[in-house]
C-alpha cells in the first residue's frame, strides 16, 4: 500500500484521483457545471466582509465545514482604513494562486517533482479611470505581470513547459484576458 | 468640530477627503499612478498561501503595519483538501468588494445615507474547460451574476442609479468584463 501511495502521489497530488476526476467528467460531461459563489456585507465606508462557503458541481451542492471570511477595504491614501486588501489585491491573488494550483496539478500528471514555487504578481493602474477623471483611462488594470520563481527535477524548458501548460488552463487567467459577461441585480429593501 | 464632522462623513466616508483625493490627483494626474501586488508561495498539492501588503501610489511606496496573508486550495472533488477557497472564488469576493466600496463612496459623494448593503455573487463554470476536455468550453467563468439588496434614505431609483455609477466605475468589473494583458516570466533556481 505504500507503494501505491508512493507512485501515485506527487506535489502533494493524488494523480490517480486527477485523472479518475477527468475519466468521470469525460464519461459524464453535466458534472464539469460547476457554480461558485461568494457574498458580501458592507461594514463602514470602503470597508466590507466578504463570506465564500457553498458551491454547486459535480451534480450536487457542497458545503465546507466552515465560511471563509475575508475583510477588503482601501488604504488611508485612497479614503479607506486598510482593514484589508483592496479588491484589485485579491483578484492578484486569485491569479496567482490559480496558476500555481494548475502548476502542481500540471506537474504531478506528468510525472514532475516540484521542489518550491514562488510568483509575484503586479498589476499597474492608473485611478483616474475610477476617480471619473480620465477621458480614455480605463478603470482596471492596464497591464499585469506574473514573475514565477521555482524549482523541481526536470530540465528548465520542461519546467517552463509547466507554467505555460498552467496559463493555456487557467480559469482565472481566461477571465482576466478575456470578457466574461457580468450581469448586477438590484432588489432596494 | 462635530458638526463639521457630522456634515462631511457619511456612511463611514470622509467626502472631503475623497474631494481632496479627486482634486489632488485632477491637478497632478501621476499621483494616480498605482501599483498593487500579491506574492504566493506553493504549500503542497493544489495548497498555496498568498501574501499582499506594499504598494506604490500618490508618488511614493506604502506598507501596511502588517501583511495579509489568504490560503488558497481546491475543495475535495477537485483533488483539493479545503484549505482555503478556490482561486476562482476570490475572485468573485474581489468582484462584490469592490462594487460594495464604489457604492459607498459614490452615495457619500451625493449625499444618501446607506443602511444596508448585501451583495451575492454566482459564477458558472463548466470544468471541462480546465480539464482539457472540451472543444469550444472556455476555462473561465461563462456567466457572473450579481445581485445586491440595498436600502438608504433615497428613492429606490436614485439607489439602482448608485449601484450602476459604481459598476461604471468599478476597477474589478471592467478587468473581468473586458480584457486585461498579462505577461508570464519564469525564472528557474
Amino acid at each position: 500500500m505504500t507503494t501505491t501511495a508512493e507512485s501515485t502521489i506527487r506535489n502533494g497530488v493524488d494523480t490517480t484521483a486527477l485523472f479518475a476526476t477527468i475519466g468521470a467528467v469525460k464519461a459524464q460531461p453535466e458534472l464539469a457545471k460547476f457554480q461558485f459563489r461568494a457574498t458580501n456585507r458592507w461594514v463602514d465606508g470602503t470597508h466590507n466582509r466578504g463570506t465564500i462557503n457553498g458551491y454547486y458541481g459535480a451534480g450536487q451542492e457542497h458545503n465546507r465545514a466552515q465560511d471563509f471570511t475575508f475583510p477588503a477595504d482601501h488604504p488611508p491614501v485612497l479614503t479607506g482604513g486598510d482593514r484589508g486588501p483592496t479588491p484589485v489585491e485579491y483578484l492578484l491573488h486569485a491569479l496567482a494562486a490559480c496558476l500555481a494550483a494548475g502548476l502542481a496539478n500540471i506537474a504531478a500528471a506528468r510525472g514532475v517533482m516540484l521542489t518550491d514555487v514562488e510568483a509575484t504578481v503586479e498589476g499597474d493602474i492608473d485611478l483616474r479611470g475610477i476617480l471619473g477623471l480620465g477621458g480614455g483611462v480605463r478603470n482596471g488594470f492596464e497591464q499585469i505581470r506574473v514573475s514565477f520563481a521555482i524549482s523541481g527535477d526536470a530540465p528548465a524548458e520542461k519546467l517552463r513547459e509547466l507554467v505555460e501548460q498552467s496559463r493555456q488552463r487557467s480559469a482565472v487567467f481566461d477571465i482576466i484576458t478575456n470578457p466574461v459577461p457580468v450581469s448586477i441585480d438590484v432588489t432596494i429593501r
